[in-house]
């Protein structure tokens, strides 16, 4: 089939999404469901290929934390052992036990009095080269600590759209046809406005004997709103001016195709764009069915409600198709 | 009244304000004074739906405050407590009375003493276990106050408007008919540029015998001003090009109308667009009054002088209208 | 003169600069040098008025560092009033001497190593008041140093363009007639691109007996330039489209204008759009000179040498009137 | 050859690049392969001619530490002094040795301790002197961290494109003519959309007998990409629209063409626009080559592998000229 579908295609193929049209170069689906691209890089040092920024922006709290801890330890281990092996005679207010260990923990203890600024001063330094390494350790305490204060404001303030998708998309009755359908809400306490969806359609298809992949912009019934206030459900007609108008369930299948979606807007707190992506593969296809309300006027009449649960509440509808 | 204003409001009706057309799913109030919407959102644990970020950045100073000490105080009283249990004969310094207060007072202050990293050093940690958590606490200790940097930063640095609007909008006289106004200044010493404003009515009208609201983009005389430099009266003049042409006074309140409006602007501090929403319902509108200025030259020439009291300063006027 | 003018005029005045037409209301000059608009506001109490954030960006450097130090030596004073008042007897470490003012001092000294969390220890709280207030100061002491330390950043990241403008604008030969030209550079290590300008002249004519205040947006001969690398000479040509095309050099003083000038620009340090506004009355006003040359190819012919102490170096020209 | 040249060109060369049409004002390439213009600025102050943030952004890793590091040891260097000639009798803890160096030695750990609000308290500032120096300088140590706080965070959140470009730029076969082509990469972890390229021609030719710049927009075959998933080469093509059509490889020489590219693009992470410029002299470019593709399929078939060693791999081909 995708023979004859593709002349009827290339009218309005784009080449301009940053992908190759080379299907052979690409391996899986080309973006994930985080909306991050499908890719590796390789041929620069690690060092070099890494923004400890990103990296830091992307980790979850309890690894950040614990990363953190990790190198007040090590730090406090490394400035343990110098004070040991200088002799831990020149850190008065400590007693030379002869146990390794327990000479070691008050080296350790001195060591993370030190690093924290909290110096009690029971154990002090004594000796010059004693003095000038406890110097240098409340010196990168304190840098060490400006650095953490901010990454966590990095973390803490990176502006992020908080956006919950429909885990599927439906091929749903619209207007005597058929539409497209996904469904979008902030889940946060955040409130977006003047928002913008950018849809783009790959579709695998057969040309001169090797399979290329073919990008298409969708047009939308609604591609801006003003305020994203309550959900948004984001359609796509299948009519004739559709890429995809005269495909089947198999088709989509068969052409293995993958919507990658982008929703720019704008977040009043972080006064700033913020944009979230993600992808669907045909995997993740619902063919023949419709979204269900979710949302209602509250008991008291108050407010409206908004059930985040019923994102993805659809139920089956019969396509006249067989 | 509303079935035969209905066909000739369909003309430029919307559907793309975020808002639903569906009046009885909507409870209350579209959005409040402050801008928020008149929503609730439910279905998700309440930790995956609220941004710390967002919820402390809408926090007042004073519950901010207050919310930070009453966190120093817990984290205090737990490492207390620790060290109570551990046993205060650890905390060299402190002398055993007896009495459980007394002792654990003596716990709780060594505990602040290291959690602020203040560490006098009358009282110092004994014993491995308690070493290593006077290690821990300062650790925290740093921590926390490297994150509430942060929080002080972020609510310090929020980009925000500053803008006041009018109490009460007005149907004004204007160019021999009428006209919708409300008007608004900056009230900080902050300075806007590139001011737009954006008024979307919504209207609630009788459709099939179903109650709908219907969305109209109200057209203004000046939708954007180079610089907020006085004040600003926003007009939406109600002559045939308008949808609410021929609405008298009671069709306004039948209509339950509600004015949504959003001003955008560029604040040259912050370096960034700034963005203040509100809406006005038919409870806030006068029938035929007229602002007056709020602005004149001062006193010894010199400079202009914009009396923040003044703004919603009008007088009632006869529309010759019965 | 101005009435024969004001017709010609009529035809492009503007009504959206934010200003008001009305001559009588207006203090002064519209907007100082520095952009601010010359503009007080009265009528809501002053910490309303003032946005802590926007005063702090504005003050000196010097100014901010007093005011800190300020409030510093006021909460130490403070706190050692309290503690002299508890009695000093509940600090250990120091000796009841007496005289207020030794006695005091022991008191403040302490204070300050508790606010700054140096703690050495040979001063130290003794008895539960004196323990909370201590715990207390030294909580209060991070919190302040974290505010400081947010608005440091503050003032430190601030996005600002770093241009410097011609101290006069000049009345010039143009192309077989006359422009209005001023000159602008960045001073800084600072580089803007996709720098655009925008002029506005109000001027000052006589209408219906009244004075009124007339605003035109002038036209540029190059307002848009990819890269501020080098000066940029502003012109507006006085050719027959200018509103100010049949001025004499008396009508520009009669009609006591001013111009009104923001660039914006995109800095690639703070990534962000940075604005600068400034402002020209007659009194800056050069008739019949043109700018010389302020760059110049380095002696050894590696680099261009941009000279910004010549940014209002001119040569007075006869314009050819009389 | 450029006289004749020059009149097909002159139709579409621009004057707002910012730079000069003057080739004898212009010293060298007129920018540097980091795009920043080759220019210094000369005629103020260093103080004022220096933005504290621009230059810290600029600054290496290792320089910014060794700066930050060589301000604390001179503080402290200072305040020892001071120490030291007061008198060390007033700090408690130290025992006057008469040793210039061992005394000196015990002001300068104490100032340190100070410094850095470690504050062991083994040796502590006596009478008033020296009390009110060591408030002042733990006052300045909290300071001092607060702003070098501020400064790690600009630093380490300073958006950045993080893109890699080709070293050399092809004239390669294109569609049966030639075109210029080079090619560009994100090389970390972050990931760029909404790209943006502009490219500039600059060219030096005769004209009156004078050396004039002149400036070329080129067209590009695609000047927008959604993301910036993969490599992307940018392809000016030198056919008949192009000023550059009929240049032979000795007149790219000839008129030491420079070509300045600007790439903006959207960075979800920093949610901020942001860009990267450089510029390619006629030194760089190949005559006749075409790139090799640098990405591919991964072993696994589950991701593609962008190859980052591969940005310049070309192969050389006969653009079938002589």
């Amino acid at each position: 089939m995708s023979e004859n579908l593709s002349p009827a295609q290339n009218g309005n193929a784009v080449n301009n999404t940053g992908f190759s049209p080379n299907s052979s170069a690409e391996g899986g689906r080309l973006a994930n469901k985080d909306g991050r691209i499908n890719l590796r890089k390789t041929g620069v040092p690690l060092y070099e290929r890494i923004s400890l920024y990103h990296a830091l922006l992307h980790m979850g709290h309890l690894t950040f934390t614990l990363t953190v801890f990790a190198i007040y330890t090590c730090l406090n281990l490394s400035f343990a052992m110098l004070y040991y092996f200088i002799g831990i005679e020149n850190l008065r207010g400590t007693s030379l036990t002869g146990s390794f260990l327990d000479d070691f923990l008050q080296a350790f203890f001195f060591s993370s009095q030190t690093l924290t600024t909290v110096g009690y001063g029971h154990i002090s330094p004594v000796g010059f080269v004693t003095n000038v390494i406890a110097s240098l350790e409340s010196f990168i305490g304190i840098m060490s600590f400006a650095l953490v204060t901010g990454m966590f404001y990095a973390r803490f303030s990176r502006p992020s759209a908080y956006i919950r998708f429909s885990p599927n998309f439906l091929v749903a009755p619209f207007k005597g046809g058929k539409a497209l359908m996904f469904r979008l809400a902030t889940y946060k306490n955040n409130h977006l406005t003047d928002a913008d969806a950018q849809v783009t359609m790959a579709v695998h298809v057969q040309e001169n004997g090797k399979t290329v992949t073919k990008f298409y912009p969708l047009t939308l019934e609604i591609s801006h709103i003003n305020s994203l206030a309550l959900s948004w459900t984001i359609v796509h007609p299948l009519d004739e001016k559709s890429p995809l108008a005269d495909y089947t369930k198999q088709d989509f299948i068969d052409c293995k195709i993958e919507m990658l979606i982008t929703i720019k807007a704008f977040d009043d707190h972080f006064s700033n764009t913020v944009q979230q992506r993600t992808s669907y593969t045909q995997d993740e296809m619902v063919y023949g069915a419709r979204f269900l309300p979710m949302y209602a006027r509250s008991e008291d009449g108050n407010y409206t409600n908004l059930m985040l649960e019923k994102i993805n509440h659809y139920e089956k509808v019969d396509l006249g198709e067989h």
